[in-house]
């Protein structure tokens, strides 16, 4: 692709770096991260500046502009995407591969001796702008905030930043009440010293509040700050037109948006809602910094912008307390997810059997329409919101790459001459799933079942194992990978991400990876993560298994020094399809394991598929989960 | 114990604390590290500050005193040792237990407000001033200098510090001049703009100029400093007592020990060493850092008393170059590692020849007359030198206390009644070995040989691995220990570190544990590390199969994305007590790798004791490589 479309948005951007009445100094190099002010990974169109500038779609990517080069980093489950969407003014930095820079280490090799290196710092956080000013720093360079966001100036048909009605999510669901949760939440900071709490992350205040939106697609948030005061104060900046009555009625509000007047103060056990307009949070921060006892808490996961406010040794920058709350399921919310799991099954069910017929029948079905289809299928299950994410449903050499999203473009009929991978999930208001199945509707080669098959091990490998609980999950992750290293093989993704509840499908702040997750705060009883090795074959083929799983506890015959060792259970209930599986290179023991878990999905999905009457697919079902071999 | 031998010392101490004749402020705290001015783990009588303080003698651990308590924190090899050596003044700190806290978030809760937190700045690095500080401040604390060493003030019988001769190492051993070395070294300051480079640590130093010295038992370093410059100009600290004549034809001095005055400056062709008496060193640097062009190089594990005499925009924190590359050895250093493991083996061979004799005919042998036998056996071979670390000769109850080392009052009797685990090793000047083996002379209970099992399947599993090269060791930490999560067993330490030539038997930057090594540069060909699962069952026994190991390539059928895999292989030839393995426990590719790893035991140390003319333990090393089953 030698097109050059980006020609001149940089032009224009790179003259803007270099105009005072827009930047206050010249700078050589502007950053432009991927996510929104609230550092939120999936984000609303109006804050997609970093796709607009680079054609880069996926959700993450950081866009380095200097006067002369153009670079874009990203992770490997979009190499494949970033080289196919980037011009040629472009330079793609594969982030994971040894050789690749950081952005701090190139800026400070390729900028000319003294440059400034711009952000907005509504878009940076402030674990992000440390250690890039201090390399910067230590080479000559200064990293400033440059409070006009440049991008902006130049996207003349920027779409308006969304702005829905907001719903509450009944207590039938959440199984906390939100003042129950503020309490909680105002015990962290007496425990942190600290009198003020920011929360800028959207899920943070839609999971402690029990509201969802959808300002972001796929993810059930709405944009808004939130303020907790020690005294149970809470201070939501909101657009007033996403505030509809029952929403009111939920936050015990009386009528106005205005700020109320308290005459008696609230003491601990009373929890008061106070709304603001969206634009006001930093006048009205900067304000009750001013007056604080003790300390204020911005995490430095928030943007740069908000902890300048609060002098350094007043700041407590640790991770929002919310963030390790939501990550552990209560029991209202994990069996609402189980339900939601079995729901799901049942679409996934109904899908597949409907399209192996239709591909056996030769009908033409492609990646499009079949997503179309079992987006369909999602839609009749009870409690269902929507998608989860962009389904990726891609067939042959497209599912190579790893988060792909099918485009009039790229839509490939779906055969029986190649290996069909198919990764979506689904918003329901009792949970969030998220699924992959890779299957073949003729005859695979030997070398895909052989890839399929380690990749299976590895899936099984993690499922089984037993650990000690609070390790970190990124020590877990080589179970996942031993089987395709033995031959030389790997793939470029983590091996498991968290999972909101009814919210976002990628949730910190624990995950499984080589990497190490730096607020994991070890693996517990009753978190959620998916469990999906892979495995890619550029041009080719793509493989992927992927089942959400719970922590539980597993009581083996000892308990070493008290260390409660833990397990996984499945949640997902989707047949793993037997063709793609060589049973020679299975032990016994991962035979056994693959059968017990298709007896469960019969177990789980049958009765769900009688009762909607849906035969094709129960059929598919009981014929899909016959013992191996 | 609840006796209270440390009372006296501690109320001394605690005087001292608020004397302003010796600290410049009074402090709440005084924190007393393990190492000494040169961040060593293992080291001299003259610096065991805080072994003279708390009794406690492991190698790792920091007593921190405040005006009403005293705490120890170590790691999970030393509890029970710890908590046998501590008295009852004394609170000991679990490290690795998520419910112990750090020393920072210990101190900022346990201090009246405002406290000072003293540290003598020669035994503190800059790694562990720059995070203590930032949390001591976040709570009102202050950490400060206390130049005068206070322990020292009131340590009356203080050991001096050992001053003992240097020897060089010859190139037939190291494989490359300390001149090329000196040239690579100063590359890496002109990638980094560095023009001056301090090295502080011993081994560093060591191995960078070939040489060798006796100041640190088991560890063949010598007290000095090292400065190098841009040019080749190397200027080394060092007490001029312990530099013979074949040190100064080694480094190509001419006579004195003084300061040489150059007429012609050196070309970076050439390489110049210059001696200094070892107390020169702050004033020598702090005049060559106000002259210097570019950076100052002196690694945040040096002492901060170093970093503070360069302005914080001239200094370069990097790790010291030269622990990266005598972590990947050359040909000869390997080559010589591997005969070292040949003559150990043979060592060792004899050694439980005899030893199986002994307790055979119940003639007594105890821990320590079975340690010093042992000694006895390694000195018959070629180039030995002496012991690589204190031989844990260790029986039944001893054996689960991981860093053992028998005295007269624990030492006991080895009988054919309980386990019996010796972990070894010796310094040969072509390499340095540590091996331990775990045997039981009578009839093991079903439990232990459970337990061996699982702890030699975890080793097994990580010797066979195949992995792509420059991952982090701790990726492949659990994969040791997984045999023994899997039926709710672990053991509190990690699983592998590197291993010097003939140097310290503990080496970084890389090792393997479900901690993450700061520095680790990544697996790499060439490194030698340790393979040492165990398990300990507290007042009963303990079991640990420790191989050294070499990374290797794997050359396997694909090599995904050009990672090139790697594999470890053994350079530790000593049988595995067949007897202690329940075969049927094993995979029949675990009984493959264990024939043939007997199998290399047999074709590599049997010629060697034929030569020796060893009968006995030829007759046993044939005997214990038979196969299994």
């Amino acid at each position: 692709m030698a097109t050059r479309h980006t020609t001149q948005i940089l032009t224009r951007l790179r003259s803007l770096m270099k105009d005072t009445s827009v930047v206050t100094e010249a700078i050589q190099a502007y950053i432009i991260p991927s996510g929104d002010a609230h550092q939120s990974e999936y984000i609303a169109d109006s804050d997609q500046r970093r796709a607009f500038v680079s054609g880069f779609t996926g959700s993450a990517g950081t866009a380095v502009i200097t006067e002369t080069e153009a670079c874009l980093w990203t992770d490997g489950r979009y190499f494949n995407q970033a080289e196919k969407q980037l011009d040629s003014n472009w330079t793609l930095m594969k982030e994971g591969i040894p050789t690749t820079p950081t952005q701090g280490a190139w800026l400070a090799k390729t900028l000319p001796a003294g440059s400034k290196v711009g952000v907005d710092p509504r878009l940076f956080s402030k674990d992000q702008w440390t250690p890039l000013s201090k390399t910067l720093k230590s080479s000559g360079h200064t990293l400033v905030s440059v409070e006009r966001n440049i991008v902006d100036v130049i996207w003349d048909e920027k779409p308006s930043r969304p702005s829905h009605v907001i719903q509450p999510l009944e207590i039938k669901y959440t199984g906390k009440s939100w003042q129950d949760k503020v309490k909680d939440v105002v015990k962290e900071m007496e425990a942190k010293n600290c009198s003020l709490l920011l929360l800028t992350a959207l899920d943070d205040i839609a999971w402690l509040l029990n509201l969802r939106g959808t300002d972001i697609q796929y993810n059930p948030v709405f944009f808004s700050w939130l303020l907790v005061k020690m005294n149970g104060e809470i201070h939501l900046f909101v657009d007033p037109s996403k505030v509809t009555s029952a929403v009111k009625q939920h936050l015990n509000l009386e009528a106005d948006i205005e700020m109320k007047e308290h005459t008696s103060s609230p003491t601990t056990d009373t929890v008061l809602a106070v709304l603001h307009p969206y634009e006001d949070v930093d006048g009205f921060l900067a304000a009750e910094v001013s007056q604080q006892p003790k300390k204020v808490w911005i995490s430095d996961k928030s943007a740069v912008a908000f902890s300048n406010l609060v002098p350094e040794e007043l700041l407590c920058g640790d991770v929002s307390p919310v963030v390790f709350m939501k990550a552990i399921k209560n029991p209202v919310e994990m069996a609402g997810m189980e339900n939601a799991h079995i729901k799901d099954a049942a679409a996934l069910c109904c899908f597949f059997a409907w399209l192996e017929k239709e591909v056996e029948s030769q009908r033409t079905v492609t990646e499009i329409s079949a997503a179309d289809k079992l987006a369909e299928f999602r839609a009749e299950q009870i409690d269902f919101v929507g998608l989860s994410f962009d389904t990726i449903s891609s067939s042959g050499s497209n599912a190579a790459i790893i988060h792909y999203k099918p485009s009039p473009e790229t839509d490939r009929t779906i055969t029986n001459r190649e290996i069909y991978l198919c990764d979506s999930g689904g918003q329901y208001k009792d949970g969030t799933t998220d699924v992959t199945r890779t299957v073949h509707f003729g005859v695979p080669t030997h070398f895909e079942r052989q890839c399929f098959t380690r990749v299976l091990k590895g899936q099984t490998n993690l499922a089984t194992c037993l650990f000690p609980s609070k390790i970190k999950g990124n020590v877990l992750d080589v179970l996942a990978r031993k089987a395709l290293w033995d031959v030389g093989l790997d793939y470029l993704h983590g091996t498991s991400h968290g999972v909101g509840h009814y919210l976002c499908v990628h949730e910190g702040p624990m995950g499984i990876s080589w990497r190490v997750y730096p607020d994991d705060p070890g693996l517990s009883e009753n978190m959620v993560l998916s469990n999906e090795p892979g495995f890619y074959q550029d041009g080719e083929f793509g493989i992927r298994i992927e089942n959400l799983v719970k922590i539980v506890p597993a009581n083996p015959e000892n308990n070493f020094k008290d260390r409660k060792f833990c397990t996984f259970e499945n949640l997902t209930f989707v047949p793993i399809q037997k063709k793609m599986i060589i049973t020679e290179m299975l032990t016994k023991e991962e035979v056994a394991y693959i059968d017990q878990y298709h007896t469960q999905c019969r177990d789980k999905v049958a009765p769900l598929l009688q009762r909607m009457d849906k035969k094709e697919a129960l059929d598919w079902l009981m014929r899909e989960t016959e013992p191996l071999g």
